[in-house]
């Protein structure tokens, strides 16, 4: 860690040739923001961050989060300048090129020192607050001795423009992040031109009213930025310090312009620049004194890991902090087997109540997974009996009243994913999945082991209407990549699906949750559903039939399958609980459960859109239009989901 | 209207009545919000509110915004008590079941006097913007004399929680919309709990900090609260009035509580109500002295809309507003023909240019347009010479910066559109249809004719990488009910979707737009797009296989057809800019186009899920993973999205 203040400028500089340069070479990407946070991120992380470059995954890392991803140049220098393993100058000359680690936006799966993948706006900042609350809540239970980290995030004024942006900013007000300090790229420019443009607000009054310290300094005065910083963490609530930096700074003739946001600056442009900042290094060339000075800055961090690392091994909870931070289970497979005690019971409750009864069973066995809802505590059927409250007054607690906020509740929990020690769940109603629909993505995307508890999950919900009614969710969650989408038929498949969505480390899942009762269908075999798909009833007379279904309409299948068999058709019931596990089987598998000389008919309280894939040219009954309002049973009626509705066109089709 | 102030508290009691005996009839709903907030609709409908209840549809009324719209049996006891048509009381009495108007939560499409569908949190609120800036569009278009109405807001914390209330509330600071007035039901109450359980905002330092004017009242204080709305009247900037309520307020055992929130009261309770408020008529009666009170609410209204109605007639410009309102567009089978200029061109560009020039044609000659992006003008292209910006300092102005807002600008987009006399369109990329998704869906299922203008549609984009890159969304959103997604292949099948977006009142549209050029394919035919798919090649060889494309996958489509000719496999080339609308063509156009015999193969640049509808067991082409970073032919290469992949893949299916 250099202590020489003149340094620091040439340091900000190399920042910014590399940026300009990348970008150019790239013929594409966005100069502005590198170059004009480059004086704030250099203070930052020579004087503050707490970070080892030897070792990217250090759990007591302070987390860096660079919300405004476009941005991706300026922390690639950060990588590279510091010192990280990655990514390498080849790398960065390589930035947006097919297998480089420097993709346009960063991605925590292409590169060790990228903590999140931040291209979606206003995002970063909110799986920053997850990350923060994972800190706390790891500090309460292990201590200042193995947890004692900050959250650091650089911001632009798309992120605080977000709507994402005024749940993160509640939540972690509410929540008493403290240690989150947030660097906003205070310069006065969007895309579309000036900020007056769009915006008229007082950002630090609205942080404020939410609970937060501000602080305000200029971004390019490297001692007013360390007041600031300084300020910041010495504020127990979470900061947000404005830093007033001019766009694309050092670039002669475009800084300060929206000009200079997205595009290349140009090779005269770029030569202008050299000689405004008196650079004289080639392209991708660092001066060795410069060098020096950058990789110095992890040196304190080196050290501070090293008295970790021996206060670990010291530390009788040691062990259990890293089986956490690896996210490995303690004890899925005893926990599935209690589930299979369920078999031998008759449980005809709501999916959402076996879920709640899964959990109640899992959140005593698995410490590390933390609750909550997005105000619907007592629909979603979330909270156990082990999961207290978390908050300023315990964040050892392991529920989170998140609020009316299910996207911020959802860029949180990929923080606390990310962050690692964790597993978070969290519910609302399956129709506001659009909320927080591209978090969801964004888990996927990521890896991150969240699991939504998602439900009201079809028409059954009844009276609340159309907009409450999820018609076309689900089909449109199962086509996300990565992601598992459950619909468990019964109590006995829901702690199957709650089993199979804990036990994935690499991929979210989103479990679809009646609010109406069902009947227990399964009384036998140990964990089917992980099959993604399973014959649930075989038929008796010769089978002509085969009826797949998910969720509720199971049960409506068993009927339709009795109805035909009375009639001397033979008909299979398949429960498919999950699309992407059924997928994942081998062919002969597949061809068994849905063969191929028999009529097919799916039947799902949702969108006929997709079924194809399963049943041809068979019949798909479903919901193509919006729901309505009215009681359940008489909605199912009037859309045509009853046995009665169904086995006459499945009689017609068969001729 | 009544002026003895004696007489209120008996009609708010009434809407307390009807809420507490309706809930209880349906054994379902909201009491909470009702009773609490009876007192403050009740001043704002016997004093402020202009409506007339014989003339729902008035384009000069006031707007009335139940935001939070679970409180539905409000805004239906509003509606029978002061007289309108709908609803009946037996329509009432028949809250939330099938086919009563009195849904669970209001809807637009069922009752006239229902200005839009208010299920979703926030999203009424947002709305409500929009129809303010509608309002202050039209004034500034056609004068004082016809259009000069105030839109009204009732919220729950709920609305001011969810992040898209922060987008809302810095759009309508920013644009200075006066005459917007939000009362805010200020119960500390969400379904959770007390309000402290997750937040600890100071909300009205939130809104002056994004330019508002605030009040507070005890929102049971007649006298208090006509005082606090008159000065929210008085005061140019919107207003947000903090309404201090006991949520199910008259219910004495459990008002106050969030118990009181969702569910019936109970018998027992429901009879200590009516004594505690003095109450003793039967269900579902109205007294005939608060009846007749309630009945002359609407008189002032009723003289107002005379008034209006004689300077309507009066006014020059009194049937082009009337034109406007009535959704009829003034030209558009002109604008068709114009289109049909550019099949004698060869305009190789990006569908988003063709976009853009599209609209340099349409704008000028549809003057109700009104145009924006969520700052992503440049990108989007959708600003043009005759739309110049929307804001204070010119309300003609016809383009919107939105900021990077694309909830709360696809919100207020919906407002426009259910306030009438506009049909707006907006832009952000593909992927970020998730940010709105929910809204989109409100827009389809209000049948409100907004047009999306989603550019950067596929991989095509290029460098952004996989967060920018839409792989499930186009799919995703031709699954949602009333939508038409439109993904044209070049110059004119963009603007004949234009076209066609324009034409559909009832029904919004998305139009997927890439950022790469395309080499225009079509130079005949007129308005092919309207049938949803249709042969742009047909074989010449004896016809084998059948590929269908759309958007920027025709082209490759055309050069897999030129490749398996060369061999002697006759290959037809389908466009298919519209799923919907073939959808809606007859089965024999249908099988002609995707005809039974032959190897149908889909090409598209996204998710394959879903194309099995149309392929049948044929190929599909297409990326089933996010994408990556890295130019875009290298993109398509990478993910086989090229002729030379696609050829033998076929080859090797016709063996």
């Amino acid at each position: 860690m250099t202590s020489d203040p003149t340094a620091l400028a040439p340091m900000a500089n190399a920042i910014r040739a590399l940026a300009m340069d990348a970008v150019q070479a790239a013929e594409s990407g966005h100069p502005g923001m590198p170059m004009g946070m480059a004086d704030v991120a250099t203070v930052l992380w020579s004087r503050f961050l707490k970070f080892d470059p030897a070792a990217p995954k250090w759990p007591d890392r302070d987390r860096f989060v660079l919300s405004a991803g476009h941005g991706s140049m300026l922390l690639y220098a950060l990588l590279h300048l510091s010192g990280y393993q990655q990514p390498t100058m080849d790398d960065i000359r390589h930035f947006r090129q097919l297998n480089s680690p420097c993709a346009g936006h960063p991605e925590n799966f292409l590169l060790p020192g990228v903590e999140c993948t931040t291209g979606p706006l206003g995002q970063g900042f909110a799986m920053a607050v997850g990350m923060a609350m994972a800190e706390r809540h790891l500090n309460a239970q292990f201590g200042d001795d193995l947890v004692d980290h900050r959250t650091w995030v650089v911001a632009g004024d798309g992120c605080l423009m977000e709507g994402i942006n005024h749940e993160a900013v509640g939540l972690a007000g509410t929540l008493g992040l403290g240690r989150m300090i947030v660097l906003w790229d205070n310069n006065k420019i969007t895309i579309d031109g000036d900020t007056s443009l769009s915006t008229s607000e007082d950002v630090l009054a609205r942080y404020r009213a939410s609970g937060w310290h501000t602080e305000d300094c200029d971004g390019h005065d490297f001692a007013d930025i360390e007041r600031a910083i300084a300020a910041a963490m010495a504020d127990d609530r979470p900061s947000l310090i404005s830093c007033r930096t001019v766009i694309g700074k050092g670039a002669p003739n475009k800084q300060g312009g929206h000009n200079v946001h997205g595009s290349p600056l140009g090779k005269d442009e770029i030569a202008a620049a050299r000689e405004y900042l008196g650079w004289t290094a080639a392209p991708f060339e660092i001066p060795e004194d410069i060098m020096a000075n950058w990789r110095a800055t992890g040196d304190a961090g080196r050290d501070l890991r090293s008295e970790w690392e021996a206060r670990l091994a010291a530390n009788p909870q040691g062990p259990e902090l890293m089986r956490r931070m690896a996210g490995e289970l303690p004890s899925g497979e005893e926990a599935g087997r209690i589930f299979g005690e369920w078999l031998g019971k008759t449980q005809n409750i709501a999916s959402r109540k076996a879920s709640e009864l899964a959990l109640e069973v899992l959140t005593p066995l698995v410490p590390e997974m933390v609750g909550g809802s997005a105000d619907l505590t007592g629909s979603n059927n979330t909270k156990t009996k082990a999961t207290t409250p978390f908050g300023p007054a315990d964040y050892a607690g392991r529920y989170v009243y998140y609020g009316i906020r299910e996207f911020g509740m959802s860029a949180a929990m990929n923080g606390m994913a990310l962050h690692g020690g964790i597993i978070p769940y969290g519910g609302t109603f399956l129709v506001f999945a659009d909320y927080c629909r591209n978090a969801i993505r964004m888990s996927a995307l990521q890896h991150a082991r969240v699991i939504y508890v998602l439900t009201h999950d079809s028409i059954g919900l009844g009276e609340d209407g159309p907009t409450h009614q999820p018609i076309e969710t689900v089909m449109s969650l199962r086509m996300i990549p990565n992601l598992q989408v459950f619909r468990p038929a019964d109590a006995v498949e829901t702690a199957e699906c709650w089993n199979l969505a804990l036990a994935s480390p690499q991929t979210p899942s989103v479990l679809a949750l009646t609010r109406q009762n069902l009947p227990q269908l399964r009384h036998d075999g140990a964990m089917l559903s992980a099959k993604g798909a399973y014959r649930l009833v075989s038929a008796n007379a010769a089978r002509k039939v085969v009826l797949l279904a998910t969720g509720s309409e199971v049960a409506i299948a068993v009927d339709v399958a009795k109805a035909l068999e009375e009639q001397g058709i033979g008909a299979d019931v398949v429960s498919m609980p999950s699309w992407e596990l059924f997928e994942a089987q081998d062919a002969a598998y597949k061809a068994d459960v849905i063969p191929a000389d028999v009529l097919k008919v799916s039947i799902e309280a949702g969108t006929t859109f997709g079924w194809q894939k399963h049943v041809g040219d068979g019949l798909t009954i479903g919901i193509d239009s919006f729901g309505a309002s009215a009681p359940a049973p008489v909605l199912y009626d009037h859309f045509g989901l009853t046995a009665a509705k169904i086995v006459p066109q499945i009689l017609e089709r068969l001729g």
